[in-house]
């Protein structure tokens, strides 16, 4: 973030070096939040990765961006429909307008959709504020790869999913979508121990919150699935592991990770993909949709009291005219009018009455979103039941 | 709209009546904002439209929902990232959260993927404010249909588009999908003249808008396309005219279209769909393009007033404690210090600062959203002109 950042510009720098000496086929970047930063990039690995795309979101900017070797034929952006809230400043997720992205390459004619994104972070694990928004995000983003992967050869998702590997969050997302942990299948891995992404040992991490987590943790992925014609197979998995070779920071606050994957075509195309385990998915759907249902109860309570507010701050409001006139009619005779506490606690009442509308409208948004999304996952249950 | 619309349940039964003695296939509605509507709707249609599906978005809802014959396989919503604006009260289009919604069908061993949609009116022909955003939205839905649809057997799509058949937005859409539009492919056709949705015959429409239009304007269509084993053709068009049969209100302020489609599986598939004239097609990228940068030019313009006024009202606040201990300091010595002006003064300028950085918050977005997509255009235009 400008202004913001530690070091920006150096570490910025410090990404585009190791972009251009590993020569990747694709890279995809989360939290570029400065489209300046971006232009740079682009103009220092134009040689290499002539192909980039930014994609725009939010106040701020989805932060994503991809960089490629292949021509990238197509782009779609699709903005998760929650994404925490407005008045939690200090967490600012909400003006990132978190989303994710598509990509459409080909090649060696072979048909890649690449999705980047970047989910709601995770401020406490104890007692987390946003798993219900996380886990809408979680399936939006599962539906919008089902639904516009149909004619991709392979499937890529590489991205910041803030999960923990066990989390419900990402156990509903391989198992909707059939996409596979490339560190869990990497025949080689080479970084930080249990592939973990954010270490205690990186000065840009908050040590405090990773004292229960004494190697760090594991929540940037890269995960793939190929079409029945093609098998994906991860060759070898690497992380960076804190400071920059030679340098005394780290690139970023995240570890990088790396993957070669090794596409084959298939002689035949196999009838159907490996047909995956109903009942265990019907139960991480449904341990899901119960988080969701928490959620959309929490949103009901706070839709109903920003209501009550913006009520009783409107009968405060009509009280004061009321209140003048007796005023003014004689019966406060013996004092004169408290003009100014009136002006006061008018205008601080027309304050209240406006922040509590825009409140309430919020949430009544959340509690449709989170509404819509619980229906959808009983939509899925019944079908996986069928 | 509840409380507002005239004779709303009056209508919501007469529909339902309507879509009962009919029995067709499938039903796409729009501007049903009220979901207790849907309910009665739905229990009303149980036994012939055993399926049906209501999308939730925005503050109000999408309005959007669907009633089938057949099951319904699964759903995804799409809300445009540009959807008028929220100040803009008496336009409402804002709160409304704008969509698109899919949903699959299987009929008969057919494939379908069905897109109903309402896109942001149009309030004055001669000077559309709103045509980027309803030209960001008709890209948005060109883009979700090609990118979700490629498993397809069959596309219908189906809304309030709120264009002219010749708008560039309708050419646009149709264009960049490859859809047919079915009023002109109908073998028959039956109901207003012209294929007229909005008449001024029917009662609810507003005559003034209608003025240049003595026959109505058609702004609601039923478009289609099919997978190259497939062929639809339209047996049969027809629209409501005015008043519903036998009774003295039409069904809504928009005429119903009704489309028989005939599908065939073609003998063996056809390699390529009938190429799309290039040439043609780049020309209405190009002049949707250019709306969008009036567009963009636009946004960019409030984007900075709202700033500058944000910044005018900081500076305000910031001279109150300034002339305050000035005038306690005795220069104002003469005069009594305004105690009242003052603090409404000092209302004034958190409330004109709150609500710029709010307008400059949004046009920031709206700047975001009118690039992405004019940049999205340009990788169009490159792709049709290679």
């Amino acid at each position: 973030i400008r202004y913001l950042s530690k070091r920006r510009q150096e570490r910025i720098q410090l990404i585009g070096d190791l972009l251009h000496r590993e020569g990747f086929d694709l890279a995809l970047l989360q939290e570029v939040w400065s489209e300046q930063d971006y232009s740079d990039l682009k103009a220092k690995l134009g040689s290499c990765y002539p192909f980039s795309h930014y994609f725009r979101s939010g106040v701020i900017g989805s932060g994503l961006c991809v960089f490629s070797r292949f021509p990238i034929l197509d782009t779609l952006l699709y903005q998760y429909s929650l994404n925490g809230y407005p008045y939690m400043l200090q967490h600012g997720d909400w003006f990132c307008g978190k989303s994710v992205g598509l990509v459409i390459l080909k090649i060696s004619g072979i048909l890649f959709n690449v999705y980047v994104t970047h989910l709601h972070a995770e401020y406490c694990r104890e007692k987390d504020a946003y798993l219900p928004h996380r886990l809408v995000q979680a399936w939006e983003l599962a539906q919008f790869i089902r639904h516009t992967s149909k004619a991709a050869d392979v499937v890529l998702l590489g991205g910041d999913l803030n999960m923990h590997p066990e989390d419900v969050g990402i156990r509903l997302l391989r198992g909707w979508t059939g996409l596979r942990d490339a560190f869990a299948e990497a025949t080689h891995f080479e970084g930080c121990e249990d592939g973990c992404t954010l270490i205690p040992k990186n000065c840009f991490t908050v040590k405090a919150e990773l004292l229960p987590f004494p190697l760090g943790i594991r929540i940037d992925y890269i995960l793939y699935k190929a079409s029945s014609s093609f098998t994906v197979t991860c060759e070898e998995l690497r992380t960076t592991t804190g400071t920059a070779p030679g340098r005394d920071i780290p690139f970023s606050d995240h570890e990088a990770v790396m993957a070669t994957l090794l596409i084959r075509r298939q002689g035949r195309a196999v009838g159907a993909a490996p047909s995956t385990d109903e009942p265990a998915l019907a139960e991480v759907v449904t341990e899901a949709r119960t988080e969701v249902s928490v959620g959309l109860r929490a949103a009901r309570q706070q839709r109903y009291s920003k209501g009550r507010m913006a009520v009783r701050a409107l009968r405060l409001l009509l009280l004061q005219p009321t209140a003048a006139l007796g005023a003014l009619a004689g019966l406060g005779a013996q004092q004169p009018f408290p003009k100014l506490s009136f002006s006061l606690l008018a205008f601080l009442a027309v304050g209240i009455l406006l922040l509590a509308t825009a409140l309430h409208l919020f949430h009544t948004m959340e509690v449709k979103k989170l509404q819509g999304t619980e229906e959808q996952m009983g939509m899925a249950l019944r079908a996986l039941r069928e």
